[in-house]
């Protein structure tokens, strides 16, 4: 699809170098969600889109607002402004988002008729998102690294099946206990489409990618190994390693997925996002690996709502989450254990602007110092 | 309180046994919320009481309840038909109960005034689950042993501060990270009152208690253990030991906690409850002890979602679980690894009540045929 004519060496690679587990200067930092809500910016460019799918399906807006808090913040990395539920839409179940309820399918997934027409949408319908990618990634000038996303194969199914969001998970649960067969279905065909939407994302531009497994952590203990980090491996077995001579990060992260990190070790990506309820001195002892030894980064994992304590008290959890973690390994010649700084979850629509400028200050003062 | 003339001593003591970590013939099975909406008869006696709180607060209609599973189901313990939320409407909250939406206190403490009139509540307030308790256990005859149960003192804080359920714990939250000071005050009242709440059900006739930590799982590995699990020990360093004498074992469940079991094994406490995203197996080798040692019993854990299956799918889910935690030992001279079955979470309201009964009897077959 669309390419940046000439896409510009990037400045501060101290985000894709994390990824690598390089040695950097600082601890690099982004936030789930960072362009959103919280951002009057954003609320008002929303207003003039009239509605979510409206900024998000027009280039303009989207990169409008994707760069809102970068002119804020000094963050490492930016993130596409989209939604995890484009490709399900493309599949033409109907998304919609009613004000207060979060997203909606008209069209859900709930019996084989239903399954059985379910294919791996043309990426024509989705190019919007491709268009996005390219001319936010024109917008950065290589500024910061630019990541695509994709929510996973499983997560897709929740929303697919319940047709909403859901409490109690019943009714993909009902179909996953009751008709394996059909479950299977639906994430084979998720995870191909995942897979082709994130390759066209990275040769739009995309200088790492993202599966958001939101939903992974619902899952008993053995069907989360076979119904959802299963189909993340098939999404993450078809991906570009690089693209234009550059090598392609990925990241997947597993919100309750801290009991199965050593399981996740074995995926095929550079970077594991973690929630907030994982030691992460323990997950790096885990799955972090040695200076020299192959492991994963690890991105995380503060909780969302410190961000309404004071400024002190957000600098003293940064401190926490980063004494945590512990020193990033900072030997130049090697790999080692590096961390990337994040909430463990998307930050708050009612989150203060200004709180956010303490922790990402913090961060990257903190965690200089911490490299003594 | 009131109590029992005379107690009769209990006839199925499987579950008792298996939470002192002694060897049974079959793997004990209780459901949390086992009397709840998902069977008709419940749906009718609630009916004549008007409301959920008209039917927790009437000792016949407590009952009546209690013991509906029972006829229906060959379960090893009956559970005290209340409510978590007993102790914060007895401090003066004003609970009620919307139709749909759950819980709702028409006093949220949400500022230093109310934290300073907080205190530990007369028990003469909670009279009504007291004398349910020794009505509920007049009414087994000594059939299975009866549990009372409490919230946890950090659950009991989250509804108590959002003054209903919540997605994000935003409000509980805020005061943990910005007024520690405020939220420990909670915590202390809550720990003493939920300790004496306890002993007083004991008192009157409960045979083992159980301590539901719902919402320990939603805080920050660090956060759970110094505002969670700390105030749960407060609760059960108070507790009695015994009564009558008779031991009475306490059980602490908390949804979301299976990255902490290490921390939980060091409860004063003798069964830990688990939900479906732990492994049983790993669980027992980190904390169920060896035969002749020391050891937590495990209570738990297969998804609820599992009863929306059909019956040949729900045994073979049943066998998982039961495989799962293994072989609990046999030994009759010494106490070591047992299991009492149950689910993850409470039945949802949803369940076939025939699929109840497919579930309980595969969990005595096969633990029969597993101890061969």
């Amino acid at each position: 699809m669309t390419e940046p004519a000439a896409p510009a060496p990037v400045r501060n690679d101290t985000f894709l170098r994390a990824c690598w587990r390089q040695a950097t200067e600082h601890t690099p930092v982004w936030l789930m969600r960072q362009a959103g809500r919280y951002l009057p910016e954003y609320c008002a460019t929303r207003a003039r889109a009239g509605s979510f799918m409206g900024l998000a399906t027009n280039v303009d807006f989207a990169t409008e607002v994707t760069l809102q808090p970068l002119a804020r913040y000094p963050l490492d990395a930016a993130i596409l402004f989209s939604d995890i539920l484009t490709v399900p839409d493309a599949m033409g179940l109907g998304l919609s988002f009613t004000q207060g309820e979060g997203p909606r399918f008209a069209h859900p997934v709930r019996d084989e008729a239903a399954v059985a027409a379910l294919a791996v949408p043309d990426m024509a319908k989705l190019r919007y998102v491709f268009d996005a990618v390219a001319s936010i990634r024109g917008a950065l000038h290589g500024r910061v690294p630019l990541i695509g996303f994709s929510g996973s194969p499983w997560t897709l199914a929740c929303y697919m099946v319940e047709g909403a969001g859901s409490d109690d998970y019943r009714q993909v649960k009902t179909m996953l206990y009751s008709r394996p067969d059909l479950m299977h279905r639906i994430l084979q065909v998720n995870a191909d489409a995942v897979a082709l939407y994130l390759n066209t994302q990275i040769e739009a531009g995309a200088q790492a990618v993202m599966v958001f497994d939101s939903w992974g952590g619902v899952l008993a203990d053995g069907a989360f190994q076979k119904f959802s980090l299963g189909y993340t491996a098939r999404v993450l077995q078809q991906l570009k390693k690089e693209h234009n001579g550059q090598r392609i990060p990925r990241i997947v992260f597993t919100k309750g997925g801290g009991q199965w990190l050593e399981a996740m070790a074995a995926l095929d990506c550079e970077v594991l996002g973690l929630d907030w309820t994982v030691n992460l001195g323990q997950a790096r002892a885990r799955v972090g690996g040695d200076v020299g030894g192959a492991g994963k980064a690890l991105q995380g994992n503060i909780d969302p709502n410190v961000l309404f304590a004071q400024p002190e008290q957000i600098r003293a959890e940064v401190a926490k989450v980063l004494e945590g973690f512990g020193v990033p390994h900072a030997d130049t010649t090697q790999c080692g254990p590096t961390h990337i700084f994040n909430l463990g979850h998307g930050i708050s629509q009612f989150t203060p602007p200004e709180h956010v400028a303490t922790l990402v200050h913090a961060v990257h003062e903190y965690s200089r110092k911490m490299r003594g």
